[in-house]
């Protein structure tokens, strides 16, 4: 399951809505720690830059946590949506891939208080086996099958050259692994039952680049 | 100008379109790489795993360069989408930050072959001042304003904690630099006339989550 819609409970929730979800729990996040209790659609959409409508519409998918006339509850808001996302249970992560941008991925502290825990990274370079980021082993990709069943691994992080990125995602697969958060610059092809999210850089650069040369279409009108 | 509609032309391309074009792009690019001279929309879809009617409205936004029973001409295809997102011209980049992501993105000699050179990294750590990631000079955030000026650089990549994002940005803003690549994990603010790429990680993961565990309930039922 890649793209289309996603079902919570017996709703169906479409892929723009779900693509929105993260955004409104960071911004619910930093009004909670910042200690506001309840807030309009009014007063959300003009802190997201979005419509108050939209913002209704999008909430409603769940159920609509809102009061005519008192707003959202913060704190009931964010916990709820971090339920949808998954955000109250704890997975178990491998990180393929010890390279600079693995480095990156493994360095953030932040995807741990989400309940996303590192256990292991595996490479093919072995100058690395041994080594640690933040208390995490770095081992050699051939003990990647025995780990994961040993660790209750769920996820998997895929940061490798493309070249290599297939077999190992078709290792994974084998291993059972649900969830692939793939930064290889291919499209990976997964039996149904595994979820696959890309984070292809050069795409979004060239979406950036598009953006650019647009405006200046427009301003030379 | 962050979201919407973008303008090629005198035609409005929906948001939904661009951000498929960088993907098409890759697919020509590896075809045009392994000799394939014209394809169908039919060999496309089942290349992309999209339906071919996508194919084929996708492509009419920007004249359709199919004929009927020819199909595409993969290297005319290639290179006309690449000239609708920017990637005939060369732009300048600056990066800042040279943490672990930041170091990982000035690694991408992917980004150089499709014209985005960076051309120096900026950081407040003074431990970095005068080394180098692949010949781009590591120098203080106090000499950007001057660095852009002085080499007439138009983008710029944000890899820095939130915390520092937005003043940064509002430099940015103020020489001048009319895209930002966005990596810090929070909504920059910027004037017409500048666009915005958000690369939110945490966001995708949690997207991520999201897919796998209704993927889960799909499945219990």
């Amino acid at each position: 399951m890649k793209t289309g819609d996603f079902n919570v409970g017996n709703r169906e929730i479409s892929d723009a809505v779900i693509r929105r979800l993260p955004r409104y729990y960071r911004f619910l996040g930093e009004l909670k720690d910042s200690g506001t209790e309840r807030i309009s659609s009014k007063e959300l959409s003009e802190i997201m830059n979005v419509t108050a409508s939209q913002i209704r519409q999008d909430l409603n998918n769940f159920g609509g946590f809102g009061q005519q006339g008192y707003g959202y509850n913060v704190e009931l808001l964010y916990k709820e949506i971090g339920r949808i996302l998954g955000l109250t249970k704890m997975h178990n992560l491998i990180l393929i891939g010890a390279g600079n941008l693995g480095q990156a991925l493994a360095g953030y502290v932040n995807f741990e208080k989400r309940g996303f825990i590192m256990r292991g990274i595996f490479d093919i370079n072995d100058k690395l086996f041994g080594e640690y980021i933040r208390n995490i082993p770095i081992m050699s990709i051939n003990q990647m099958e025995q780990f994961i069943k040993e660790n209750n691994i769920d996820m998997a992080v895929i940061a490798i050259p493309k070249s290599a990125a297939v077999e190992v995602a078709k290792k994974l697969v084998d291993c059972n692994i649900k969830a692939i958060w793939n930064f290889s610059h291919i499209d990976l092809d997964v039996p149904a039952g595994v979820v696959v999210e890309n984070v292809h850089l050069s795409e979004s650069l060239m979406r950036l680049s598009y953006a650019m040369n647009t405006e200046k279409y427009g301003k030379e009108k």
